[in-house]
């Protein structure tokens, strides 16, 4: 399927608004059949999702994002949560069955928390990169209450919420200006 | 510019081997300005590279990363260390000069922390699909050790190390059989 880097990066957008377009659960299943090839260590592949597009789902989660991102929820035609299975590694016999990758992480809590952390993060990347990619705008936030989205989503599981990221089919007129980036120099060097 | 979402997502491979074909910092610094528009909260970008290439350099990093990578590190024309910088709100601004966005992170550690790790992990998952788009193969690692690195690399700085990445033409022969990824029911819900 072509795509085209103006698509994914030099021209896309981080959303504000949303065209009256629905999204399908078609198209979310889509989204997670190209985002899970996205790498991950030992492909542990810790990142959880909940498509919130349900009114009472919406209303739910409305209640515990700060006060400016509550539009940007309702607004939004699906709002994805990322979370972090933090007991990813009891599926690594499933993840990784050429070694006891598990091993390498019970008890082990510090190496648990980092590898859930930067890899569901990873993969919350690959999730916006690749809803732009099928078309879809994303709108990632990260002012919520953690712990209320963690009752009112994850209970009764070993997931925590990492952040969260409206889609749909972005509204051109709803763009802010873009902001500045750091110069080459400013941002890397050469060794 | 044209790319595909099979080279980006579903075929593509984590590399382990690399063709003997150079990577000119021309290169790089076209990587660098695609991967610096991907999304971070309140434009941050917290994520600062550098690219390890010169023979001096790869030896002083090849002695910071666990034995099953120092091969990996050696057979790369380059590795680049993803790093976060714990001071990036002094950038804010400069990066996001609309509001006072320095203010909402100076005191607050753990807010510091969470945001450095988290957007500098979604800034390196730019850095390896920017990698594919440019027609380059990655190769992310975390066995090292992080202090080390940091000393070797960062010294004088309040950039810490997130991960590194190998980066060259990547040699088919070298790639590990696919490993599986959860099913959507097994990864994700509908709400």
């Amino acid at each position: 399927m072509n795509v085209t880097l103006e698509q994914l990066f030099t021209e896309a957008r981080t959303q504000n608004g949303y065209l009256d377009t629905p999204v399908s659960d078609q198209t979310l299943r889509e989204l997670y059949d190209v985002l899970k090839w996205g790498p991950t260590s030992a492909n542990a592949s810790p990142a959880r999702f909940v498509f919130v597009r349900s009114v009472e789902a919406k209303a739910k989660l409305v209640a515990c994002v700060g006060p400016g991102n509550v539009a940007k929820v309702q607004a939004a035609p699906v709002t994805a949560i990322i979370g972090m299975d933090m007991e990813f590694h009891e599926k690594l016999p499933q993840l990784f069955p050429h070694a006891d990758a598990r091993s390498w992480f019970v008890g082990n809590q510090p190496m648990i928390e980092a590898t859930a952390f930067r890899n569901s993060s990873l993969q919350g990347a690959y999730l916006i990169l690749a809803a732009r990619a099928l078309g879809l705008g994303a709108g990632p936030m990260s002012g919520f209450d953690a712990a209320k989205v963690d009752a009112a989503f994850w209970a009764g599981t070993a997931v925590k919420t990492n952040f969260i990221c409206a889609l749909g089919h972005g509204d051109p007129s709803k763009v802010f200006p873009r902001s500045p980036r750091l110069s080459f120099d400013e941002a890397c060097r050469l060794a």
